[in-house]
């Protein structure tokens, strides 16, 4: 589904940024990691994500920066605590290193970086997750090489959706803000995106919804490869 | 428990700013509203509070303000989609308005209050919810006269924890960062108040923890009642 106007569907962004975990990463895997620190409750996964998402706004909100996954396990701390099941701060850290690390890419995305990339696409990565963080997961994950850059908002000092972040990233890439398009699964990322000057296209995948609040996406699909199929179409 | 120096613990703050959702308002009835509007499946209010309190986030941190009702409805629609359940942004808005401006004090709030005044204290309502928002609040929890002040996010135009909200309370109140000090059952709240200069009382209700990488409160109680009991000791 496109959402947008028939001349800005034609011009092709400058680099295509990538969030990773949800959008590229597969997190199905994840559940069982987190579900067993919680005591077999994989109903809590999704409180236990969103809370670390929450906390991160916290902790930049806050001028300060602590690691992704430092963020994740004290999510898993307190989600756990009001569950009334006490994991250290060490227990936690391992869990979360475990969880978020060891995860495949979703079926289509190689498939699709490849065919973007033969198109001519400058193609970025670009995420919450430590750069230590992130390069483990793209080892793990077999996808290293499918992409020109990997940015971690660590090296931005906050974590997105800060208008700074976005702004940062098209700063990295030598590009103007109009220029960039996010790729995402997060309806709170492509919001950033957008309320920073940015394209964005969303990906519906399950379990996410766009912000009803903020602008519309000009793209709208299921998957990295329906997205694919638009963005190989703009000249 | 007090968790900080002789010192610190007998000077008096010159402003108490009371957190007012959950603080000092009792959620449990919000339950039945929310868990109705998600066809009865109470296990998602805190998933819903929580994205709630994350898309605020998103809107600050995006230069964005949006009133906190209709963020709360936006919210309440994007995890009833999750549950395949579609709620119109106008219903969702009526439920979140029915929810949040109809709700008791906790039992012992109106008796603490009533001794922190007589001790001299300055007392400060100062929540995320809107000026309008606030004062239906107030009204019809009996509670409007208990407060020398109303203060709402909405005049700084961004939502607790940002920095800049906590000294832009401060400055209204005619005082120094140090000489305030924030009451909070939220560790995300109570952590944005330390961080941003201010003292911090923590209020450990049920299902509320501290954030473990934030720094330490210096008065963790379960109750106003127990907070106001060691307050009233500072001179």
């Amino acid at each position: 589904m496109i959402n947008n106007s028939e001349t800005l569907k034609q011009r092709r962004p400058k680099v295509l940024f990538f969030d990773v975990n949800e959008t590229v990463l597969d997190l199905t895997q994840m559940k069982k990691h987190i579900g067993a620190a919680l005591a077999g409750k994989e109903e809590l996964l999704s409180l236990w994500f969103t809370t670390m998402l929450h906390y991160s706004l916290v902790t930049s909100a806050s001028g300060q920066y602590k690691p992704f996954g430092h963020i994740g396990a004290a999510a898993l701390q307190m989600v756990a605590a009001n569950n009334d099941i006490i994991i250290s701060e060490e227990d936690a850290r391992k869990v979360i290193t475990q969880a978020m690390q060891n995860l495949p890419a979703h079926p289509e995305v190689k498939e699709a970086l490849t065919q973007l990339k033969k198109a001519g696409y400058t193609l970025v990565a670009f995420t919450n997750s430590s750069n230590e963080g992130l390069k483990n997961q793209f080892k793990n994950a077999g996808l290293t090489d499918y992409f020109d850059e990997r940015l971690s908002v660590e090296d931005s000092g906050k974590f997105k959706p800060f208008t700074n972040t976005y702004v940062w990233g098209a700063h990295k890439m030598g590009v103007q803000l109009e220029e960039c398009m996010l790729i995402a699964a997060h309806g709170w990322d492509v919001a950033g995106a957008l309320w920073a000057g940015w394209r964005a296209a969303f990906v519906s995948r399950p379990g996410q919804q766009i912000f009803p609040l903020a602008p519309k996406t000009e793209i709208v699909e299921t998957d990295l490869k329906k997205v694919t199929e638009i963005l190989v179409t703009y000249t």
